[in-house]
């Protein structure tokens, strides 16, 4: 499918625009050479207003109807076939294989919501049957479901072109709520977003989906992120990135006439305790944390920043063992010069800070954007008096914090911001005998791992990947899984309507045979 | 009991501080005799160190332990006898048997909330049993809940002392999620509210709650709400009252370093449509109108601002009526001087404002603080023009907006901002033909009302109390009924730990035996 560098307003392709951008290859350093137009004021304003007007019958339709768009996406993805992964290979710099699985992710991503909506119990109906002869008032009947939002901003993430991008998950979710989509494409995978923004053009022109469910603009830095966010017809924003950008975001959002939520996904060190035994035993450990740290050349959001572990001499022989693997481990270019960049100003940063020695910093041309993976150690008390150690360095970098005692240890995590997930590695079941620890880690993160790495999110029904400021802007939601489709929707409850007005979900019989509640009660009745 | 004037810190009364408030009569305009003292900045952040303190063992209660304290809290509210409803109806110019009700909707509340924590259910509890045998990667096992989110500061609403106070739904449901409480008294209620702060401080001590699970203090206007919202130890704050108010709250909870929710319930005018079969042949209406718009002197935030209906002979003959059942409505105080004098502006304004006509206004002493009902008329295109009509007039104040026809109804629907609740009255099920006029209506509001007034809202499990701003600064929860406990927690995932070591919610063999999912389907297993 060629390039056609236009945005997708709708069922409609616009290039009405003579302003341009390209994308460029991270590994050439190069730019690509289609040339995308950025979205005209006309273009913004026309995805806007279809966005709005589609809203109005897209909310409408059943579960089995928006669940066809959603496979009918993912089938147009995999359609898109090789060239879909070499464009997003281009633009990232990231290797084939990745793109295999990254998109094995997305359009399993798409498949499960559908599932969800043709199961139905989403919605959460909650029936509480009225009662005329109650005193000394008669009992109104309510009953109450989720509905969707509104037109939806997803702003894409620089390091998943596929997976939490155009069609990804925060697309998935929220037009699986019945919300209209506008994707602000990334600047550094624009030919990716075109394919997939056509992919999905395609399942809304086949699945008969109004004009406006889906659109995907280009534009420069700020300036069409900022339009978007402040226009009152959107009711809801996405984003994943940098602590700066998803503030900005939500500084716009809370200035508005209305304010809407924004589910930024921002920064996380995802700290790992290591605890004395498994520092002592776990000797496949040192390896399985490099290669946590070093995947992706450590551009995960869940990537393992911080390990906090209690002095020791075999402490002193973990940290030789991870310079090892270090060593090893390879140097990988980054995906965008911005990200490059960041890296390397927030590895010296980091190195620069009072009491942190450099333990093995990988070396490597400077001029290239090649990510140089690098560890370092400071002290507790260091860690604990210097915030900008919290500070997330986005790449292949980890800070060993180093403990007297295990009351350092928990007094570490309490100086925590929010996080991600935090994730403590323990032999012999040690950490059974440091309760009070592992309910301080809880209560700053979205996810507590025993003896895994934080790295790998599963998509499915349980996961929560959102924690505690900064973290994310709103804890109370996910941005994986099954359960990210509550970002977009609100109950309404419906008072004293006879059975035939009622939405399908809150009608007597249950006739959608969905999982409710009754009078306070759980069960399909 | 006798009022000490003291603030309420946990299990301490503390009266440390010279400078002393008092609570006014509204009936009297004259100061009630007891002197309340203002918390000193010492008091303050002792009760914050103590909030915090006590969230962290109280989150770890169990339901059964959490469900004792409520009953207990409902106990000791019960035990105040007359004492508590007297000084209600003093405070609040209030009568006595309003309060008998309000009491009555108060206890029952914290016992629904200990049902539902003895139930246990409402953890949404989510499991997904890991399988090491899956390919390519073993999937892993994850078993999410929901955990208590800190400390939280309530706002008391002036109109309802009791059910929306110290002990109200507010208090009810963050206690119930396992946060521990401060509340800032409301200067209307200043006695009302250290009467119940005690019944809570003795029941925390005879059920061997933490020392600082509640605390409640006295302050002179905005200071000592912002100290409190201001505080990093505070993790949401709850507020009933004017869109004012409600916004100056989001607006020093989102510049916090780290934002926090802020759940208020701030302005609605709850439009209530009446179709032309009901504006012809219901008779009993504009009594059950006139009922809902002067009960409580209007001083509901369901009070029906609004009456929407078409241009017919039936439309005037309706409106005399209802001037006729105005007449007779009677006149009674406002809550303090300051609802009176907002009233007051707010019924000039809106007269004032361009093509609105005064239909009825009760006359009555202007020196007292007593609410004149009023009613005025508009055209639908005055109304739509003009979002000055959208101010809520809180009181006794309904504005009839008059349309040419039915499409016309549904641009003045297009035209209003969020609102709690929406209703309509229809005879012969005429409503049936208007289904994209129900559909605009449902996408503004909380709650849809078929044939009922919204005012007096159920305590149950499918209420929804919160609509699309400005009726609440986050549509997504509600402030009444069950799912309120849901505004004070998040998600956290916990990721390969054995059975053991779980949240019991989470142990294999579900020894709550509550509701759960399990590898997405739901059910008790």
């Amino acid at each position: 499918m060629p390039i056609t560098g236009k945005n997708i307003v709708g069922l409609e392709s616009l290039a009405g625009g003579d302003q341009t951008v390209t994308a460029i290859n991270p590994s050439t350093q190069k730019a690509l050479s289609d040339k995308f137009h950025v979205a005209t004021a006309s273009e913004i304003e026309q995805a806007l207003a279809k966005s709005e007007m589609a809203f109005s019958s897209y909310q409408q339709t059943s579960g089995e109807e928006r669940a066809r768009f959603l496979r009918a996406i993912a089938d147009e993805i995999v359609a898109l076939g090789d060239e879909l992964l070499e464009r997003a290979s281009a633009e990232s710099g990231l290797p084939l294989a990745r793109f295999q699985g990254e998109r094995g992710r997305t359009v399993n991503q798409l498949r499960l919501f559908a599932d969800v909506l043709e199961e139905g119990s989403w919605v959460e109906a909650n029936l509480e049957i009225g009662d005329a002869q109650r005193t000394p008032m008669p009992k109104p009947d309510i009953r109450k479901m989720l509905v969707a939002l509104g037109p939806v901003v997803v702003f894409t993430a620089s390091n998943f072109p596929l997976a939490f991008s155009t069609a990804g998950g925060d697309t998935a979710s929220a037009l699986a709520a019945g919300c209209s989509v506008i994707v602000k494409a990334h600047e550094s995978h624009l030919g990716t977003n075109e394919l997939v923004s056509m992919a999905i053009q395609t399942a809304a022109r086949k699945t008969n989906m109004p004009d406006g469910v889906f659109s995907s603009l280009n534009g420069l830095g700020y300036d069409l992120g900022k339009t978007l966010v402040k226009d009152a017809r959107v009711k809801a924003v996405t984003f994943t990135g940098s602590l700066r950008g998803g503030m900005a975001i939500h500084k716009l959002a809370q200035e508005r006439e209305a304010p809407i939520p924004v589910f930024a996904e921002m920064g996380s060190i995802n700290p790992v305790i290591l605890l004395p035994e498994a520092v002592q035993s776990n000797h496949k450990l040192p390896a399985t944390l490099v290669g946590a740290i070093t995947m992706g050349v450590g551009q995960f959001c869940t990537n393992p920043g911080l390990l906090i572990a209690i002095k020791s001499p075999a402490l002193e022989a973990f940290k030789d063992a991870l310079q090892m693997e270090f060593s090893k481990a390879g140097v990988f270019t980054m995906l965008n010069e911005s990200i490059y960049r960041n890296f390397e100003n927030g590895k010296a940063n980091a190195l620069g800070q009072p009491g942190v020695k450099a333990e093995c910093v990988v070396d490597g041309r400077a001029d290239d954007w090649t990510g140089r993976p690098a560890i370092a150690s400071v002290s507790a008390s260091d860690f604990i008096a210097n915030t900008n150690l919290q500070n997330e360095v986005f790449g292949p970098f980890s800070l060993v914090v180093e403990c007297t005692d295990i009351s350092q240890v928990t007094e570490v995590i309490k100086s925590l911001h929010g996080q991600l997930s935090g994730t403590i590695f323990s032999e012999n079941n040690e950490v059974a005998n440091y309760s009070s620890l592992v309910s301080e880690l809880v209560g700053r993160v979205g996810r507590v791992i025993l003896n895994q790495v934080p790295t790998g999110v599963e998509v499915g029904h349980a996961m929560q990947h959102g924690g505690p400021f900064p973290a994310s802007s709103d804890s109370r939601f996910t941005s994986v899984g099954v359960d990210a489709i509550k970002r977009f929707v609100r109950p309404v409850a419906y008072q004293n309507w006879p059975n035939s007005l009622l939405p399908k979900a809150l009608q007597d019989g249950n006739p959608l045979t969905i999982f409710r509640k009754t009078n306070g009660v759980f069960g399909s009745l």
